[in-house]
């Protein structure tokens, strides 16, 4: 297993808004803040839909940030697998964010030839505190036949 | 601890759309199909916002409805607590949702004093198989003071 | 996928404590009460060793109970499979086990090419109530190789 | 809320060995190795009572191993808390452990006036490598009444 990163920045940058244009929705989605060996760390941009009861931003927020984390971390170690697909996330709460930016940073910790597993710390912007963190698995698909499950 | 429900479909639909708003940010949102003891379900109309590449429905649009329907359910066991706080919440995606609406069951499998746990199970409209299922836990804050953690 | 169960449960039994003959060590282990289509109940006999401060049970006999069930319903359903391979398992500790028996009751929720999951409810003997909730993930070894991940 | 240690680790693991004896149940159970701020390391002897076929250690015996770090880090932080409760682990399993020592590092990620959340990375002596990764969170008994949930 290299450890190498095969796609830069810009790269993922742009193939992430070709393949999921959706993310940015009803306002400014994530965005690829840097990555690195086995890791990403993608911003999401504070925004009034993401705010909840209390001044705190959404579960759902933090959910969606993750998982596009984790996505664009495999891509930057694997190159565009379109079809790659995740299989569990585990969610702990920690602390309600700020109105804020949140930042997510990903980290792979296995990935194996057919399944891969991380994590992703999520933070509000400026601040070392983790409102979030996430564990995944993702399963990677055979290169012969793109099949999954 | 009791298990009779103390809201009615109507009162919790109303109840959500008063406090989340934001739900149905950018199209459709969650809507309360039905309530019962300990229990709630779900639809999330189909929506382009949710598609993904394959012609799927997007983890992130699952996750949201997961977080909804498990709240709809302590809703109407506990009454308005709008301080509730979703401390975990974990994801198995087990197959790929129709383009349809989806349907989220969400069942309380305990209630206690300062921590409920329950799952959700995810089906596409019309069809039997789970495309997910989400365990959660939530805090409830203390009746005398409010706060939590 | 056929869910026609392909071991009874004496046959699953006799595999279980040839391939597993360590689960006894210490005191007596689980054992399989009872198979059936995509599923399997194991009975983890009253033993000192798990009895922990307060009188109640450990989570470690807990999830080694989950853990050995999931197995079973997967043995039952696909025959001896022994390189399979337990890749994620999450629990949910609900109340104070007693100090009885503990019966774990596994379900298979999808039976995939490479990946199974499921969800064993461990209750009491005797009694309705859930003392714990785990959902899990195998990796199912491709035929032609047995080569996982 | 401070983050100074309250208990050494002698102190902590006399205290482990006189409420828990029974980890030691059937063989060596795991010892205090460090302890610093909000963590710990225990190390889990090799024993043949872990073997799995194939010659790799047990998911159980990691999934223990997890479970004791975690209370540990938590009694290093909070002093003797007999009564704090388990509420969740989940687990990733990451690779093979070889047939040697199990190390354990926990870490809390939060420490809050009623829950802690934390998380444990498992690896085998002598490599850097994981072989599993658990998040747990814990119930904190109330100080005035020591009552759960």
């Amino acid at each position: 297993m290299t450890t190498e990163p095969v796609m830069s920045r810009d790269a993922v940058a742009a193939y992430l808004d070709e393949v999921f244009p959706q993310i940015h929705h009803g306002g400014p989605g994530p965005v690829v803040a840097a990555v690195g060996p086995m890791s990403a760390v993608l911003r999401l941009p504070y925004h009034d839909r993401h705010v909840r009861p209390g001044g705190t931003l959404s579960g759902p927020a933090m959910m969606m940030l993750a998982d596009v984390a984790f996505y664009v971390a495999l891509l930057v170690q694997l190159g565009p697998v379109p079809l790659a697909v995740t299989t569990s996330l585990s969610f702990n709460f920690l602390r309600k964010p700020a109105r804020r930016d949140l930042l997510g940073e990903a980290r792979i910790m296995k990935l194996g030839r057919r399944l891969a597993v991380g994590e992703v710390l999520i933070r509000s912007d400026g601040s070392d505190d983790l409102v979030c963190h996430a564990t995944g698995t993702y399963a990677i698909p055979a290169p012969e036949k793109n099949a999954v499950s």
